[in-house]
């Protein structure tokens, strides 16, 4: 790829690294969280973001960022957890796929690495979901 | 807004939410890390956005999602922390701002709550740096 001088602007499209492949196929009847009995999934990288996986191992923590594109991007307030008889709630303080910037973080293990293609889990996202980021988990050290 | 439909297709741009006023106001000599001297800075939500904050208060933690304006997103390998001395690594294992989708997590606590903007940090993020979303701590249960 062509270098871009540092300052140069930069577009504010996102552009998918991959994508998951999963046994679930329906945003109906998963899980909201991972942890809550998620199964494991193929993060599978798109060949051309193949190289920025270099010295990811089994074993590692990370944040899979996917981008929800079934969600919708004008809501503001939710119940949580579709549950009515919690109060709305700004989408700030929660974790609603439906929000401005239908960003989604996955923290999760990476069972093993195969060429351009990681097994992660235990992962509610769908199959087909982009991901557009993935990083080391986050610590607080102070 | 117009409500959209639930499944019609979501445009992969995004919308700023809000953005950072520091007194941090170029990247040299900014800390890598929240936790490596940063200061506290603002989080200014705009307008239209300020109703997902709703229920968030002081004392609460938060990820602040922005995206490096500046940064490069043709790197796919980078020296972590720009340091010469630790080998070539995939920026996926890195938290390097140069990435194909230039999103920075910054884990910060809420200070104070006032009306569209959050008192927040300790932050490393520059002045002026865009806010695309904000959502609470990813807590890791299983």
């Amino acid at each position: 790829m062509k270098k871009r001088s540092r300052g140069a602007s930069v577009s504010n499209r996102l552009r998918p690294v991959g994508v998951i492949r999963s046994e679930l196929l329906s945003p109906r009847g998963a899980p909201t969280q991972g942890s809550e009995g998620a199964p494991d999934a193929w993060l599978e990288v798109h060949r051309w973001a193949a190289k920025g996986l270099h010295r990811l191992a089994a074993g590692d923590e990370i944040i899979d960022v996917t981008w929800f594109h079934r969600a919708r991007r004008d809501v503001l307030r939710v119940h949580p957890r579709s549950d009515r008889r919690i109060p709305m709630t700004g989408v700030f303080a929660t974790r609603s796929p439906d929000r401005p910037n239908p960003l989604g973080f996955h923290p999760v293990t990476i069972r093993a690495v195969e060429a351009n293609r990681l097994r992660i889990g235990p992962i509610e996202a769908i199959d087909g979901t982009p991901v557009v980021d993935i990083k080391p988990v986050l610590r607080r050290e102070s």
